[in-house]
């Protein structure tokens, strides 16, 4: 199992998350994170004064997929993420070992979906 | 080592860090996120107007346990948080390389705990 | 590729940052988080009543780099965190097994920076 971790423009959640869902996909998780990429922020704002300045806001979306699903997931997110604008965002895929289902006790592939 | 990522509900938090704590786990972290699993959001709110509509308010707690005691802290998590109505959250384990403890720079199991 | 995640006192960030820039390191997402690690926290504040009572406001740094520098960055995140009292934090590295640019769909190291 995998965990696709994408960073994006919080203006594109709501379409993100439609294309997603039309396929199936409705488990996703989302966090207001802040950050820089190579084009550091300029006109940045986020809750804490500490970094207020240059630092901007985007959303961090987590998906736990399967393997076989993975690259289609991120097929996805490109469609709804992509502007060709810089602070596009990124992928981050990394390996998930077990997953369980708080409700049922079920893992693996199962419990994903 | 491994880290074991739990999405739960809100007021289940207290319980588990009791549960933890009584058995000497100190360590963790919270995040406050959104998310959706099969069932959408319904009376979903969250602090950004970009995506109040549907989605629930979740913490997710993030503890980084020694390989041999991960199991033991499933249990724990799945007896404070499980109510077995839908929505309980799921817990996701995943694999880390290495943990160093800033103060010391103590790094291995001895810096997890 | 590896994500070094770090835990850390809020006002070390802007240094932290500042370090990491000179260096050439741009690209990070910062979450505000809560937690506790060996002491609990006793005048901890949190946003969420739920969790308000003993829990400390720390913020959680990740980068995602190659693996040839992941040394480099704790050793940077060591000198701008550390401050040898208790509390400091901690620094977690696990695999991250591709990394793609939402602009350009480029990805693994050359997508990193
Ligand atoms: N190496 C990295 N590690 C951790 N987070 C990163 C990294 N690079 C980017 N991010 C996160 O992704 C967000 C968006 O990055 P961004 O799209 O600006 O990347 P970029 O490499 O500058 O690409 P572009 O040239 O398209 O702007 C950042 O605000 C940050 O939160
Ligand atoms: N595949 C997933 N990837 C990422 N996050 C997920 C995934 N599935 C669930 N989550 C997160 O877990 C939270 C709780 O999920 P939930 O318990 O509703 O899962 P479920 O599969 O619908 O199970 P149940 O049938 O018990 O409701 C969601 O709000 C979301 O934050
Ligand atoms: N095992 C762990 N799992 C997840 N998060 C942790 C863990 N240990 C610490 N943390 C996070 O790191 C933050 C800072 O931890 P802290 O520096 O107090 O660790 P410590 O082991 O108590 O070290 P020290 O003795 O220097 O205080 C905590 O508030 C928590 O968010
Ligand atoms: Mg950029
Ligand atoms: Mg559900
Ligand atoms: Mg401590």
């Amino acid at each position: 199992m995998k965990k696709v971790e994408a960073i994006i423009r919080p203006e594109k959640f709501q379409d993100l998350r439609q294309k997603l869902s039309a396929i199936g996909f409705d488990g996703l998780t989302v966090t207001e994170v802040a950050g820089t990429g190579k084009q550091k922020g300029k006109v940045g704002v986020y809750r804490s004064t500490a970094f207020e300045v240059t630092l901007l806001s985007k959303l961090k979306i987590e998906l736990i997929v399967s393997e076989d699903r993975a690259d289609e997931i991120v097929g996805h997110i490109m469609d709804a993420c992509k502007t060709e604008q810089i602070g596009d965002g990124k992928i981050f895929i990394s390996p998930v070992e077990q997953v369980i289902r708080i409700r049922t006790g079920e893992s693996g592939t199962k419990a994903i979906y």
